[in-house]
């Protein structure tokens, strides 16, 4: 099968041996997988990403002298089903699955912790695919195939507005509107969040934003976005014992951005971490101090959040359509890396395999 | 009257005017005072202190090159009560109170809102104070006059474990076994913690640990904390969806502690930051990331944590008795913070200015 192979930190399309599924497993067809800023990063930054995972305890085992396909925002039609494949789906059938489990896995599972960052399995950039078959999830009939690729990214963001504590009856800023930042902004408006002030520098995005349901869009060159806020929330300052009804969401990834968003927090203000900042960052513990700050770090979804995910694309609760921007064959991947560098340009490009 | 004044970043003694009590005021006498870290950091990093705090939004006024009184561990004894001084202590009643408060205040209570780090209101390195009224607490008959002074570092434990989310299902572990640290353990023996790691490089702190209530103490030379939690909790890793059953409290505040304790946290650890680093640390927003850490950063306590401290010391619920390790009268101060540097010989050390 064709497959879009890193190797040597370059994307290059070459032929590889059909995955073979074993017990519980069963063999796709990968009909759309999304390119995930991940994905750009592990290009760009895959030796020192594994090396901090592993020096903050991560048992993987990947070796980047090896192959890796990367992928893990993929929707699958079944190829072929085993009898110990432990699935209903039949063939035909078009699946999406929670791509990587964290936590100690049951054996049968082992194999599928981390499609599209592993050495054994390959993800998404490929003609095929083997999936755990307790973990398909079939895609209700009236959701359109490209649609349910983006099940992943969105679910990010419903994890993240779960983790984050935020109420309806808080105000949210979020801080970038990559495709992160917009399933972010997606889950608030699904949260009953009434205002969510959005802050980006490119005018597409800013766009996007308000099309997921931001109420508020500023660019930060003309605004910073807690003055936005203060200026919609009529925020005064903080009273005594009361916390700022506010909840921040971190979707830029960059050094220098989490010191800033501390250095200007409201006392008691809460921060969620959802970009990726691949480096060292600094940070001045004193404003976290004196104000009391809240930082949660987040990273992807349980299984049920995937699900409910994919329930909420199906029944229209998030449309999807506005965040695809782009759609390539396994030919056109390497050069949709360097477009999505252009956030006027895209947002989510999904890459087709089996054109 | 005889005060300790930071002028010019030194300690002196020197006479001031008694303060005069206005409209919601009392006038005190002095009967003991905490030498606090924070009352150190201040005396050596005052003006980035100063100025962190601004740029981090507070709207202190303090000018450093104004005299300062520092002291707000104190407890005193009522000698003159206005009519209009809105409390029913009466001269000869031993008091203590809250020094400061955070957040939107009443006029009132305006004069009072940061007692020891003020250049209007000296703090308790002083013969006398004027204290607010209405924040005053009576010290209970049964309660020696230098325990009711620990009121405020034991307060500081109480919050820190409050805003921690730490249950009786938990673990902890305390790195840092100054004041605070111990403070914090005492407060988790009383939130029903039952094991409470504590670290520390000194032997004589560690041995204070033990009789607040750690059930275990490590020298982290000999053991890194996180393992001797390890060890004695019996943890095996994470399980799917299962958060690790451990709180952590960083109560030392130096650079690289904090991404330390991240790198080695469990997945889903949480992470309370009591010590107080005055300087900009670096972290790996990686480490959070991929664990899905919580960094909940405290400072202080509310007007009723401050009350249920006393009330517990006064029960008998806190020991205070051996964190108290020295006593100066006042032109033994500057002496006092040279001899905290010594982890082996002191704790805490109280300044009685009427001796």
């Amino acid at each position: 099968m064709r497959a879009v192979v890193m190797r040597n930190g370059a994307l290059v399309v070459d032929d590889l041996p059909e995955p073979v599924p074993v017990s519980g497993q069963v063999l796709v067809k990968t009909l759309a997988c999304g390119i995930c800023g991940s994905d750009l990063h592990f290009l760009r930054h895959g030796p020192s990403m594994v090396a901090l995972s592993q020096a903050g305890g991560s048992s993987s085992t990947l070796d980047l002298s090896r192959d890796v396909v990367l992928g893990h925002e993929f929707v699958a039609e079944v190829l072929d089903v085993r009898a110990d494949s432990m699935t209903n789906a039949v063939p035909g059938d078009r699946v999406v699955s929670v791509p990587i489990l964290f936590g100690t896995l049951p054996p049968s599972l082992e194999t599928v912790r981390s499609l599209g960052f592993s050495n054994e399995s390959n993800g998404g950039y490929a003609e095929c695919m083997a999936l755990s078959g307790p973990l398909l999830l079939k895609v209700p009939n009236g959701l359109a195939t490209e649609h349910a690729a983006t099940t992943e990214p969105f679910a990010v963001g419903l994890h993240a507005v779960n983790k984050s504590g935020v109420t309806s009856a808080d105000a949210a800023i979020v801080h970038g509107c990559g495709p992160v930042g917009l399933a972010v902004i997606s889950a608030l408006r699904l949260a009953g969040v009434r205002t969510i002030v959005a802050a980006d520098y490119s005018t597409a995005r800013r766009r996007l934003a308000e099309t997921m349901g931001a109420t508020e869009v500023v660019d930060p060159a003309q605004e910073a976005a807690i003055d936005a806020w203060a200026r919609v929330a009529g925020w005064k300052g903080p009273q005594i014992g009361v916390t700022a009804p506010l909840v921040q969401f971190e979707a830029i990834g960059v050094p220098g951005i989490l010191d800033e968003l501390m250095r200007r927090a409201p006392r008691g203000g809460r921060i969620t971490v959802v970009g990726v900042c691949m480096e060292a960052d600094s940070i001045h513990p004193m404003f976290g101090i004196n104000k009391e700050l809240q930082l949660q770090f987040v990273l992807g979804y349980t299984p049920e959040e995937f699900a409910a995910t994919l329930a909420h694309l199906a029944e229209g609760r998030i449309d999807a359509a506005p965040l695809i921007t782009g759609r390539v064959p396994l030919d056109g991947v390497a050069d949709a890396f360097t477009a999505l560098a252009d956030p006027d340009r895209h947002a989510k490009i999904l890459v087709v395999p089996n054109n």
